[in-house]
C-alpha cells in the first residue's frame, strides 16, 4: 500500500485496542469503513474476515484468518509458480513439512485442484498429515495424490516442492516439537536427486527446514516469491480501489 | 492526518520507548517538538497534555488524559447533535450507563451547560452515579437535572440519548462488573417509547449496552457519529497547523 | 525518512513478528530488501547490523546493535559540536555518569580519537568506568586522558560535557541502580564554575543526571542535540538513497 502512495492505518489488537475492550468484529470494521478505503484482516478467530466483509462499507482482503486459509500467499504462490513454469496446469506439486496445521497449503492445494493434469505428493511424519476435508478436495477433484514420510525418494518426481516451518505454536507438548520439527530438512544432499528446473517454494520465515546452503542454487525460489508476494498485493489493492470507487 | 496528506510518528509507551526509561512528559514533548508540526497526546495521568502543552513548540490536542477530559471526542459529539438537531441549545440529553468514570460523559456535560434551555436525564445505577463535581457545573448554570436508574421510564423525554460503555478496567472487582454490566441495555423495546427523532449516541466501542438489533433503525447514531469523529480530527489539526505557520 | 517525503515500513520484533517465529536476521533482511529502499536496524544482539549488512540488497543503517556501537547517535553528537565549536579538534571532551555500558559514550570516543588535540576527562563511579577495549584506543591515538569521580573539580576545564543516563536495565540489583544513579548530577551549582562556553550535551532520554533548572541555560545543547539528530539522519538517508540509485 504504502509503494502505492496510500497510507497504512493499524487497528492492532494491542492492549489498549478496541477489540480488548470487547469490541466485535462487525462493529470494528464498520469504524475501520469510515476512516479507510480499504481493510486488510488478519485474525485469530476463523471465519473473521467473512463476519467483516459483512459488515463492511469497503473492500476486505483476508489477510489469514485462523486455521483457515491465506488467500493473500495463495496468489503469490500461484504467481510465481506461473511466472517460473509459465503454465499452472500438468505439475507435479510437492508438499512437506506440516500439513496439518499450514493454512497456507490448504489454500495453495484449494486453488490447484482447479488446473488440469495436477498431482500431488504430500511429505509429512503421520502426525502433520493433510487433514480430510482438504484431501477430499484433491479427491472432488480427481487428481492423483501420493502420501509418504519420505523427502529424498519423492523429490525426483516433482516440478514444484513447497515447503513449511513446523511451527511450535501448533504443538501441545515441546517434546513432539522437538523429535519432528527437524525430520524433513532441505538440503544440498536431497537437492541433488532433484530435477534441474525444481521450483523450491516457502511461505517463510523459515527456522532451519530449508539448509541456508541451498540459498544460492538457482532453484531456491523463496525470496523471489517473498518479493512477488508485495507486486501481487500492490495489484490486488489497485484492483479493489478501482472497484471500491466505481 | 493521514487523510490530510501528512505522516503519523508513534511515541508510544512501548517496552523500549523513552517514557519507559523514566523519561518526563516535559522532555517527551520537547523532543516531539523538533520532529513534528502538531501532537496529539494520550496519557493516563491527568494533567499529562496541560503539562505537555506548556513545554512544547508545536500545539498540542490532548487525546484523553486519564479521568479527566476527552475534548476531541466532545467535539466529535457536539457536531454530531448539530448536524442531526440543527441546534446546541433547547435539548433534553439522557446520558445512561457508567457516569462516573465516563470522562467523555464529563466532558459532552461541561460543554452543554453552556447552552440556554439545555436539561439533563442522568441514567445509572447507584453505584456509577455523576461525581459531585460535575453535578454541582450542571447546577452552577441553573440547567434542569433529573437522576433516575430506570431508562425505560424516562427515554420518551429525551432528544440525545448518550449511551456508555460500563469498563472492566473501571472495577475493583469482577463481580460488581459483572453485577452492573448488563442493567442499562438498549434494545428494540425500550427504543419503542422513544420519540421519532431521538438521536442514540455512543462513544464506541459498544460492548452489548447496544443490542445490534437497533443498528439499522434511523435513530441510531453511533456509526454515523465515528464517521464525524474522522472529519472534526481532519478540521482540528488544519486549523492548528495554519496557526501554528502563522 | 517521512520528512523526507517517504514512508516507514515497522518489522518490529512484536510477538506475531517472523523474528519471534526463529526467522534468522539474514533471511528477515532479504525479504525486507524486496519491501523498502533503505533499512535501519536496531537490535539487541551485538553485531546483528554487521550480518544484516552482509545479505542485504538494500544499504543499511546501523540505529544500535546491543552494547556495541551507535553510529548514528555519534554523528549526531559530531554535528552538534561542531555547529556549536566550529571545530572538532583541540577540544577537552568530558564524559559523565554510566562510562561502562553507555554505547553512544564508546561510540563517541572511537569517532573523537581521530581528531588532532582531543583530550579526555571520564567522570564515573568505579563501577561504571570505562572498559578497557575504549581505554585502549585512547591510548592507541596518544591522547591525553584523566579519571576521576568528581565532577565539580573537573567541570571548569572541559569544553564539552557528554552527560549520560544510567540505564536501570544495565544493572545486576536495584541496590546498586539507587546508590549510583545520583551520583552525578549536573546542576545550576556545579555548573556555576564551568566555562562560559561549555556545550552540556546528553544523548536523551535523561531521568535525573541533568536538573531541569539548566534547561534554559545556554550551554545546555541537550534539546538541540536532538533536533540536530533528525536532520543528521535525513541527511544520511537521503545519500543512500543516491549511492542505491547509482
Amino acid at each position: 500500500m504504502l509503494r502505492l502512495g496510500g497510507s497504512v492505518i493499524g487497528f492492532e489488537s494491542s492492549g489498549s485496542s478496541s477489540a480488548s475492550k470487547g469490541e466485535s468484529v462487525a462493529d470494528t470494521i464498520r469504524i475501520v469503513s469510515s476512516y479507510a478505503d480499504v481493510c486488510a484482516i488478519r485474525h485469530p478467530k476463523e471465519g473473521a474476515a467473512l463476519v467483516a466483509s459483512r459488515h463492511a462499507l469497503i473492500p476486505v482482503i483476508n489477510a489469514g484468518d485462523g486455521g483457515h486459509q491465506h488467500p493473500t500467499q495463495t496468489l503469490t504462490d500461484l504467481m510465481t509458480i506461473y511466472n517460473v513454469k509459465g503454465r499452472l496446469d500438468r505439475l507435479t506439486i510437492g508438499f512437506c513439512g506440516d500439513l496439518k496445521f499450514g493454512r497456507t497449503v490448504h489454500s495453495l492445494i484449494s486453488a490447484c485442484v482447479k488446473y488440469h493434469g495436477v498431482s500431488f505428493i504430500l511429505v509429512s511424519p503421520r502426525e502433520l498429515k493433510l487433514p480430510g476435508y482438504v484431501r477430499e478436495e484433491i479427491e472432488a477433484a480427481g487428481a492423483p495424490c501420493a502420501e509418504t514420510d519420505n523427502l529424498g525418494e519423492t523429490i525426483a518426481d516433482m516440478d514444484v516442492l513447497y515447503m513449511t516451518r513446523v511451527q511450535r505454536e501448533r504443538f501441545f507438548n515441546e517434546e513432539d516439537y522437538v523429535r519432528l520439527k527437524d525430520t524433513y530438512i532441505l538440503n544440498k544432499q536431497k537437492l541433488a536427486s532433484a530435477r534441474p528446473d525444481l521450483a523450491v517454494m516457502h511461505p517463510l520465515p523459515r527456522v532451519n527446514e530449508i539448509s541456508t546452503e541451498i540459498d544460492r542454487d538457482p532453484r531456491a525460489l523463496y525470496f523471489k516469491q517473498a518479493e512477488y508476494g508485495c507486486y501481487i498485493r500492490m495489484a490486488l489493492i489497485k484492483d479493489l480501489l478501482k472497484e471500491a470507487r466505481g
